[in-house]
C-alpha cells in the first residue's frame, strides 16, 4: 500500500485539539455523564488486523449503540432474509427512540439501529441462541483479539434503572406479536450489550469483517458477500440516528455511532475505523468523532462516493 | 479495463424478460398511464462517454424526477453551501409528497429529491439564472451530446392541470418565506423540468459528471470533488422516495428514480447507468429497473459497499 | 315533573329492536367477545334515585372504560386543580390508545378518558389512597345502592394477559416522571377498575352525582358545583373516544362509553342514563347505545344544547 | 325573568379591569396588530333581541373566524346532511391551520371551524349561491338589525397578501377533489368573510337564532331544531381552536372565537353573548374574553352542564 495512516492520524489529532465546540456527554446515566469532551482517540485497522492509533486509542469506554452492528450481523448470519420480516431497513426520519413511526407501521421498527429495531434484533438473536449477550461478547473478544473485553455491570444496572422508554418500546412491539422473549429477559440482554467496554483499537479490529466482505479474523466466513454489503448499506442509511443524511454527505462512509461517544466506520475492501470522544451533538453523535472522520475521508479520499 | 459491459447487459435483459411481476405505470397523467410495463431499456456509460445499451436504450421517455439530480447539481454549483439553508439532506421516512414533515420542520424540506425540496432547488436556480428550465435543458443537451433533447409541452401541461398538490407545497413553503419566485412562475419551471424527454443513453451520459467527481463532458468542472461526493451521498440516502434504505441494501449505488420509470445510478470513478421500464412498485420506483440494477451490482461487484 | 320516562323507554326499545346494523363486540378478551349484539338494556335515574328501565336493564355486564368517569371524580375530589398538571382536558383527535400525541406532548396525556390519561388518574388516586380500585368499588356500591357490585377477576386476568399496550403507555409516561407507582402495581389497579360488573340500573344511579351538581346519593358533597360542571364538560368533549364530536352532534349530552357496550350520560339538573348493547362501531362505541341516546334526546328534547 | 344582566356585566367589567395578563394581539396583518389588549367590550342579547352591554360593546372590530359560525349555518340550511360529506365534525387536537390531519384524512377537514373546514364550507356555500360573502353579509345585517355592517376591504387585502397558508390548504383539498370553485375565487370569498366589521351588540344579536333553536330575528326558521342543536354542539367541541376542551371546562357554553379578539357564546333557550378584547393567548383566544365568559357562567350559573 502507498498510503500510510500514521501521519494522517497525527494530523487529524492536531486539528481536533483545536476544536473548541465539542458538544456535551450524554447525561441520562452517571457513567456517561462523567465523560470529558476533551478526550479523544482514533484507530484505523488494516484488513489484516494491523492497527494504527492516536490519542486515547487504547482506552476502554462504553460502546453503547455501536454494538448494534455486531448484533445485527450475528442475527443476520443465523436467520438470513427472514430477519427482515421483523425489522425494516429504511431510515427513520425521526429521533432515535421515537414511538410514532412504530405505531404507524404496526410494530415493525424502521431499521435495526433505532432502539426499537435493536430490541427486535436482540430478541431474535436470543431466541436462536438462548444467550444473545454472551454470543456478542464472544464474537467481540474473538474479532478484537482482546479476551479481557467484558460488560460493565454498573452501566447495565444504570441503564435498567432508566429503562422505561425501552420497556415501553418492547411492550408496544409485544402488543403486535413482534417480541418472542419475556420483556424483562429481553431488556436484560439488551442493556448488557450496550454496556460492553472496549477501546478504539478493539472496535476497529472487531469491525474488520465488514471491510473483508464478511470474512472473520480467523478466515472463516460470518456473512455472505451480499450480506456484508447489506449491513454496510444499512449503516450508511441508518447508522447515525437522525443525522444519517448529513453523515453520508460529510463523511461518505458506512458508520455507526453510540451515545458513549464512539463511531465505527468502514471503507469496504480497505480498512475500518473507530473514533471516540464523549461530547455529543444534539442528535447524539460525537462532535469530534464526526469531524475526525470527515477530515479522514477528505485527506485520504477514501470515501465510497 | 477487464470488465466488458455488453455481455452483462445481455444477461440482465434476458433475466428481465422472464420477470412476470412488473408493476403498474403511473396513472395521474395520460402520457404516463399509456406506458407498457413490458418495455425495458438499459445503458451504461464509461467515464469517457462510451455507451453500451440493451433493449429500448435509445428510445426517449419522460424523465420526471430523474432531472432533480441535475437541477440540484446546477444550483449547488452556483450557490454552494448556503443552498442547504433552504433544503435539508436527510432521508424523508415518508411518502414523497408528504406535507407532514414540512410542517414540523417549518417549511424547510427534508431533502432536494422530495417534491417540496425539488421545488425549493428549482426556485433557487431560477432566482439565480432567471431561466431554471432553460439552464437545465442546455446542460442535459451538452452532457448527453444530444441537441434534440427537449421538453414535452403536453406532459408539462398535463402536470400543471393536476398540479394542486405541488401548488399546495409551494404556497405552504412560501408561508415560511422559503420561496423567492411567484408560485405560478415556480410551478411552470418545475413542471417543464419534469417533462424533459430523453433516452437511457442520453441520461447515462448526462450523469457522467457524478462518476468523474464533478468534471463535465467537455473537461470543465461543474462541481468540486467534495460537492460531487455530496450529491452522490444525497442520491444514496434520498434518491428513491421512501425506499432509499431498500435500494441501498439491494443495489448499493447512489441512484435517482422517476415516475416515468427511469432510474439513474452512479459507480463513482467507474461508470454511470440508466435503466427504464414504466411499471412502478407501490413506492414509485420501476420494478424492472430496480431488479436490473440489483443484478448489475451482483454480477459485476460494482457496488460502493 | 310532566315528562314520564317509561313510555319513552318503551318506544326506544321498540325502535332498537328493528335496528339491523348493530356492530360487533370487542374481541381482544374472551369475556367480551362472547357478547351478543342483540342484547340491549337502558335505564334512566331521576335525581332522587328512582330508576326506570327497559330490556336487560338489571343484567350485569363488564363496565370497562365507563368507570374512568368515577375514578376521575374521586381523584379530582381529593387532589383538585393540581390533578391537571398530570393530565390534560383536550379532545384527542386520535384513536384511544394512541402513543403519538403522548410523545409530542411529553408524557402528559391529552385527557382522562384515553387509556393513558386514565392510567395517570388511577396512579394519582392510588398514590393518595393506597387502594384505588377499592375506593372505586366502595363508591360504586354506595351510589348504586348495590352492595353486590364487584370486580370480575377473570376479566381482570384476561386484560392483564393482553396488557402490553397499556404497559407500554405506563412505562412511556414513567420515562417522563408522570407515574408515581411501580408499573405492575398501577396496571393491577387499572385492570381491576375496568373489570367491575354492573347493570344499567347500577350505573345510572351511580352517575347521579353528576346530575346533582356534585352531591352524592346520601346528600354529602363529592365535588363542588364547578368541579361537577368540569367533569361533565370533559365527558362531552372527550368521553366517546375519537367520536366525541359526532356524539355531541347527535346526542348532545355528556357521555362516556366502554368497550363492554355501555354508555352513561348526564342531563345536568334532571336525570342520568345508562344504555348497554355489546355491538360496537369502528370507533369503539355501542351502536345500539348511541342510537338509543340519540332517540332519547330527540324525543324528550333533553339535550344540553 | 328574574335575572338582570346589567349588574352582572358591570361586575365582570370591573374584574376584567383588574386583569393584568391580557395576552397579545394577532400580528400577522397590520389591522389586527394595532389592537390594544386593554380594550374590552361585552354584550348579552335576550331571545327577543334586547341587548345589554358594557365597555366598548358598540365599537366595531374585525370579526375574523367568528363569522365561520354563520357561514356554517347558512350552508347547512341549504345543503343539509350532505354537507358532512365534505367536512367532519370532530375536534382537531391540533393547531388550527394544521395540514397534518388533513393529509391523514384524505382532504376532508376535521371540522368546519379550522381554516381548512371553513374553506370547504365557504366553497359549498359559494357553489350553491354564487355569492357566499354577499349571502353572509345580508344575513348578518338582517339578524343584527344593523344595515351598516360591511367588509373591511383593507383587511381583506391584507389577508390575501398573507394568504399562502390558506392557498396551500385550498390547493391541497383541491387535489382530493374537495374544492368546487377555482382556488383564487374561493380565497377571495373566504377572506371577505373574515373581514366583516361588527360590534359586540351586532354579533350577540346575530347569534340569537342559535339560542332560539333555529328561528331568525324575523320569526322565520333558518335551521331545524335539530340542526341548531348540531351547530351548538360543533361550537362546543371545536369552536376555540386547540382549547375547546379547556373552554368547555371553564365556560361550559358553545362558543366561537376569532383572532380579532371576539368570542360569541350561546345559552340555548336563554340568551347569546359576545365579548371582545384584542389580546390573545398562545392558542388564539382572547384572554379577557375567556375570563369574562368564565365569570359570566360562574356568577349566573348559566352553563349547559
Amino acid at each position: 500500500m502507498l498510503l500510510t495512516f500514521e501521519p494522517v492520524l497525527d494530523r487529524i489529532a492536531e486539528e481536533i485539539a483545536d476544536l473548541t465546540e465539542r458538544g456535551r456527554p450524554a447525561d441520562y446515566i452517571p457513567a456517561l455523564a462523567s465523560g470529558d469532551p476533551q478526550d479523544f482517540g482514533m484507530a484505523v485497522a488494516e484488513l489484516d488486523g494491523t492497527v494504527y492509533g492516536v490519542g486515547d486509542w487504547q482506552r476502554p469506554f462504553s460502546t453503547q449503540s455501536v454494538t448494534k452492528v455486531f448484533t445485527l450481523a450475528l442475527a443476520l448470519a443465523r436467520k438470513g432474509e427472514p430477519l427482515w420480516d421483523h425489522v425494516g431497513r429504511e431510515p427513520s426520519g425521526n429521533p432515535f427512540n421515537s414511538l410514532v413511526q412504530l405505531e404507524y407501521e404496526n410494530g415493525i421498527p424502521r431499521n435495526p439501529f433505532i432502539n426499537a429495531g435493536a430490541l427486535v434484533v436482540t430478541d431474535q438473536l436470543h431466541r436462536m441462541t438462548g444467550d444473545a449477550s454472551g454470543v456478542l461478547l464472544d464474537f467481540l473478544r474473538a474479532e478484537s483479539g482482546n479476551q479481557d473485553l467484558d460488560f460493565d455491570r454498573d452501566v447495565a444496572a444504570s441503564e435498567t434503572a432508566h429503562g422505561d422508554r425501552n420497556a415501553a418500546l418492547a411492550h408496544f412491539m409485544a402488543s403486535y406479536d413482534n417480541i418472542a422473549n419475556p420483556v424483562p429477559t429481553l431488556l436484560r440482554e439488551y442493556f448488557r450489550q450496550c454496556s460492553v467496554e472496549a477501546s478504539c483499537a478493539d472496535l476497529a479490529r472487531a469491525t474488520g469483517f465488514l471491510a473483508r466482505h464478511g470474512i472473520r479474523a480467523d478466515g472463516s466466513r460470518l456473512l455472505t458477500r451480499s450480506q456484508a454489503k447489506q449491513v454496510n448499506a444499512v449503516m450508511l442509511t441508518c447508522g447515525t440516528y437522525d443525522a444519517a443524511g448529513d453523515f453520508a454527505y460529510r463523511v461518505g462512509l458506512p458508520g455507526k455511532s453510540g451515545v458513549g461517544g464512539a463511531i465505527i466506520a468502514v471503507v469496504p475492501g480497505r480498512c475500518t475505523l473507530c473514533v471516540w470522544s464523549p461530547g455529543l451533538d444534539e442528535r447524539g453523535n460525537s462532535v469530534a468523532g464526526v469531524t475526525a472522520l470527515d477530515r479522514f475521508t477528505t485527506i485520504t479520499g477514501l470515501s465510497v462516493f
